[in-house]
Parts: C-alpha cells; sequence; structure tokens
C-alpha cells in the first residue's frame, strides 16, 4: 500500500517538490493552508487557529498518515489517537527526547522517531565561535564605549592557547571542537565512552568526572542533550570551579544549568560572561535579571536557525525515506532510553 | 663597537630580559621611567610628560641608540636629529608605511624599517570571522531584543557558501582567507600579481578589477595597506556595486574608503553593516554620525591589540637583531617606495 506522508509543519514548496520528485512511490500530503504560517525561517513550532471545517479536515489528514514530517504541535496530546497508523516522525530537531517522554509517546506507542542531529551543528558552531571571540575581544566594552560616544584603545585577548570544555561531545560537540582547534585552542570534554579518543580533542574526561575538568577551562561549551542526568549538572559549586574569567556558552537546554547560580557568579565578576541561546524558561520572562546584565549574550533560542535548515532537513528526511522504503537503517533515530 | 638598543615604548620586563639573554652581544636599554606608561595591553603610544632632567637623560640615551625598539612618539619630528647614530628602527605595528612617509625619514635618513607585519594576522583574522558571524546571526537584531527584554526567535544564517571578498592578499588578508575557507565560504580578493595562486582563495583580482569583484561580495574586508594607490579607493560608486544587504569590515585603515557614503549606505539599508577596526578621523569624534548606526560596531583600533602582542614582537625583534648583527636578510623590512 501507498504510505502516506504528512508533512505537519512548514516547508518551503520546492522541499516539498523534491521529496515528491525524489521518493515518488509515496503520497505526500502538504496543506500549508491547515497548518501554521512560519514567523521566521525554519521555523516549525507556529500555530494556527483552524476553523471547524479545517479542523476536520486536518483530522482526517491525520487519520490516514503513515509517516509525519515534524511532530504536530496542534495535537500533541492526542496525537496517537489521532494518527492510529502512524508508524514514524521525523523530527526538525534535533533535542526532542524529552519532548517525546513528557508526552508518554515512547510508551503509548512503537512510533520511530528520526532527529534533525547535524543539522544545526556547524551553526551552533559558528555561534560558539562567534561568542568565544566576542568575549576574548571584550565586546561587552566595544557595546558600552559606543553608547558612551567614547573612542578609547583597550587591550583583549585572542584564542589561541585558550581551553574550551565541551560538555557533550554528540554531533554538535564535536562540530564546536573542530572549529575551537582551528583556532589553536586547547580542547577538553567530556564524553561517556573516554576509551576512544576523539578528534580535536586533546583530554577526554567521564561525566562523573566534569570536577577534574571545570578548573583548566577558559570557555564551557555546554552542548549535552537534556537528560535526567544532565538535568542540572552546572551546579553552583561546578560553577566556582571554573577559572575565575571564564565564559559560559549554553546551546544545549536552560535546565542544564543552575541558572540563578550562574547569574551570581556573572554579578559577582567570577565568570566574564555567558552566551545563552537557551534558559530555564522559554520565552524568558520579561523582568528576568538576565537581561539587565552587560556581559550576556541572548540568542532567543535562534542560534541554530539558519536559512539553510530546511533544506538539511529535506535531505535527512529523503535518506530516512528511501531508507525506511527499503527496511534500511535510517538516520538519527532516536533512543528512547536514553532519550538522544 | 657594541651596539646600543634603546627600547621607546613599553615592553614588560619578561620580554626585555629575552632580548638580553638571547642577544647577549648588544647592550640593551630600557627606562619605563622615562617612557608612557601604557593605557592597555601592548599600548605602543602612551604619551610621558618628562622633568627636564628627564628629558635630558632620554635625549643623551636617544643620542647613543644605533637600534631602536618602536617610534619615540615623544620625539617624532627631531629624530633624526637626536638619534645621529640610528640605523634601524623595529617598530611595533605592520602599517607604518605612512607614517614614515610623512615624518620624511626616508628621505632625511638611510635608516631600516622594519615591520611587526604578522603580529596581528590572527587577532585581526578572529575579528573578521566575529564580524562576519555576528551579521549572519543578525546581531544587531539580539541586542535591540535584550534592550527591550524581548524574546522572539527569528532566523538568521550561516557562513557557509557566503562570499568574502578581501582587499589585500598580505599577510593578514591571506589569515583572514584562512579563516574563511576554514568555514566553507568562497573567497575571492585582490592581489598584485595575479599570475600567482593564493592558498584559500578561489578567485584572485588585480586591484583595477575591483569593479569585477564587488558585485559578488557578501562580506568586504578591506586588509589593504594604506598607500597612495587605495586611499579612497572605496568610492560611492564600489559601495553601490556590492550586493544588497552585504557587509564592510575595515582592518585597514579609515582612508580606504569614503566614510560618508558608506554611511549613506548603512543608512539606507544597502549595508547590512559595517564593523570598523579603523575610521577616517581617530580617535572617532564624539558627534561622529558613525555611533549612532546600530549594525556598525566600532572596535576603536584595538581589534588586533592582543595580550599576546609584545611577546610576538619580541619574538621577531630576537629574530631580527640575530640577522642584523650578522648582516643576514631581516624579516619584514619596509620597502620605503612600496611603503609596506
Amino acid at each position: 500500500m501507498t504510505q502516506v506522508v504528512l508533512i505537519a509543519s512548514y516547508l518551503e514548496p520546492e522541499y516539498v517538490e523534491r521529496v515528491k520528485q525524489e521518493v515518488p512511490e509515496v503520497e505526500v500530503i502538504y496543506r500549508p493552508d491547515l497548518i501554521g504560517a512560519p514567523r521566521f525561517i525554519a521555523d516549525h513550532t507556529s500555530r494556527i487557529e483552524r476553523t471547524p471545517a479545517q479542523e476536520a479536515e486536518w483530522r482526517q489528514l491525520l487519520a490516514k498518515a503513515d509517516i509525519l514530517f515534524d511532530f504536530d504541535h496542534t495535537h500533541r496530546d492526542d496525537l496517537p489517537e489521532l494518527a492510529p497508523n502512524l508508524k514514524w516522525i521525523q523530527a526538525t530537531s534535533a533535542g526532542i527526547g524529552q519532548f517525546v517522554h513528557r508526552m508518554g509517546y515512547a510508551e503509548k506507542t512503537d512510533w520511530i522517531f528520526t532527529t534533525a542531529s547535524g543539522v544545526h551543528a556547524r551553526p551552533l558552531a559558528e555561534f560558539c565561535i562567534m561568542s568565544m571571540i566576542m568575549f576574548a575581544k571584550n565586546y561587552p566594552l566595544i557595546e558600552q564605549a559606543k553608547a558612551e560616544r567614547k573612542w578609547q584603545r583597550f587591550g583583549n585577548t585572542e584564542l589561541e592557547g585558550k581551553t574550551a570544555g565541551i560538555i557533550g561531545l554528540g554531533r554538535i560537540g564535536r562540530d564546536v571542537a573542530t572549529v575551537c582547534k582551528f583556532f589553536n585552542m586547547n580542547v577538553i570534554g567530556t564524553r561517556r565512552d573516554v576509551t576512544k579518543t576523539v578528534d580535536n580533542v586533546d583530554k577526554l574526561y567521564a561525566p562523573d568526572d566534569i570536577d577534574s575538568l571545570l578548573p583548566d577551562v577558559d570557555y564551557l561549551v555546554l552542548a549535552t542533550p537534556h537528560t535526567p542526568e544532565t538535568e542540572g549538572m552546572i551546579t553552583a559549586e561546578r560553577i566556582r570551579l571554573l577559572k575565575q574569567g571564564a565564559v559560559i556558552i549554553n546551546i544545549a537546554r536552560g535546565a542544564v544549568i543552575d541558572q540563578p547560580a550562574m547569574i551570581a557568579a556573572l554579578n559577582d565578576g567570577h565568570l566574564a560572561g555567558a552566551s545563552l541561546d537557551v534558559v530555564a524558561v522559554e520565552p524568558l520572562p520579561e523582568n528576568d535579571p538576565l537581561w539587565d546584565i552587560p556581559n550576556v549574550i541572548i540568542s532567543q533560542h535562534s542560534a541554530s536557525t539558519a536559512d539553510s535548515e530546511n533544506r538539511k532537513i529535506t535531505e535527512i528526511f529523503i535518506e530516512n525515506l528511501k531508507a525506511y522504503l527499503n527496511d534500511q537503517p535510517m538516520r538519527n533515530v532516536l533512543d528512547t532510553k536514553l532519550m538522544y
């Protein structure tokens, strides 16, 4: 029987066409009138208010879908009931473990989940190195001098010889390591399996040996998935183990770090800065103290939202679709136990 | 006769010691009490008000100096008269051609000038790539959202596939090219001799063919020396030849570009941004319109002022000192005709 692919979030028409052309044996349904319009490039979480007629139509499509491109954010809780034929969801994000867990999908269904892991690695690595250089160059001072219209030469530093500590050496962490090594940094990091070497990483630490890693770190990059083990792993004590003047870059999830402790360390000067793509509560509340700290960069969970995103996700999806139809191994299959 | 080396701007005691130890056959004079105290790391242009006694002492030192480490910024005009034995000045900057020309040193003396070329290449390359990623990530929007305490996801882009146009492929320009190529950019640039290839540069243009290069450029990097030929080379017309949404990064000299025309192009949106380490008049006057443009980074001629600077300059100086004493070719000798 022809497999039905339902595209559940915005995708540019050219990429929809590409799926149809490259995998003609499936039926691809894309109804932009029934899904949310993107608010920005590669927006996969926009909402829509459907009329009753539209909603009925959407439910009919869900009922016949074998494969979903992206989660249906208009039917999170009742997706298992509304999509009884569903066998596989291709996500548009890499960090879906906690969401799948919270929704109980793994318990309620035997769906396969494939992530968009890899798509965001290079944009996030660019964000990390941008953040590192900005703090090396004392960008907060540049910003302040501009506000005060004050030209004054100042000393700064460079990345060569500095130490990047990367927590989590998955696809993204390894890409960050590659970029750091290119800039002649020392690169250390954590990894479950420390018996294998990782390219561009000078020294590996087991996750429970993170306390030995922290004192050497100039730039701490959090690139770990959000799991029960990593939740709150960067405690107040561990923030204090970092070098005086260290910088924290969080491209993981806000829950990985004790945010009030980080704010305290920024305010008393123990940390020279923080570059946060993610925070504890998103959207960051208007009255959050983070907004007020000059040496904090807040990139609003958009550091990985590059205009190449949908092209790359489409490429993964097509590859996986071909593999799925031919019973071959798929890329980026979520381990619903490890949650990444 | 023992050659006398006079150190004419601030240098850390450890580097002074290093010169003494590695080249024991010269007499090294370093009198921090008679030269300006640094206002920032690797400050080589600070001023000092000497007492008459101090000034007399300094003039005695100048009178016996064979070699100067750095120009004497307290005696620019009368240096040829005050230092009759002088044969060689090791500068602490790369772009000294215009200064030497303005002072008439080349006409009045037969001094050798060696520059600090190379020392600033990596810090400047870091500044360039930081600037490129900041505009790719729409940093002005990040900054504005923070000021407004407004969390809102937004689309942006990445460097892969973008085109860097590098005007001037000397030491610094080539280092910028290397970094850009690492980020999978297309790299094009200008060079006097287009018959030889340059590593990491996809296409070379002669300086007078710059009009053919500009329409392809997303990020224009000005890394050319300031010479009569490059003065004002980026005219209003040439700024308009750049792609809509292009970004200008100036690490050369402010005089290379028509600054009012650049400001107009920033204000009407033809340019998406500018990252300026240098400007037409330094210090930038308090009432200059550049201060007010949100998508302009002004790094106050400090992008290359890294804390590794004096170590690297000392290494060049020691190498040159040994070469000088042994009549061997020195590094970074200024061509007083070409002025770089």
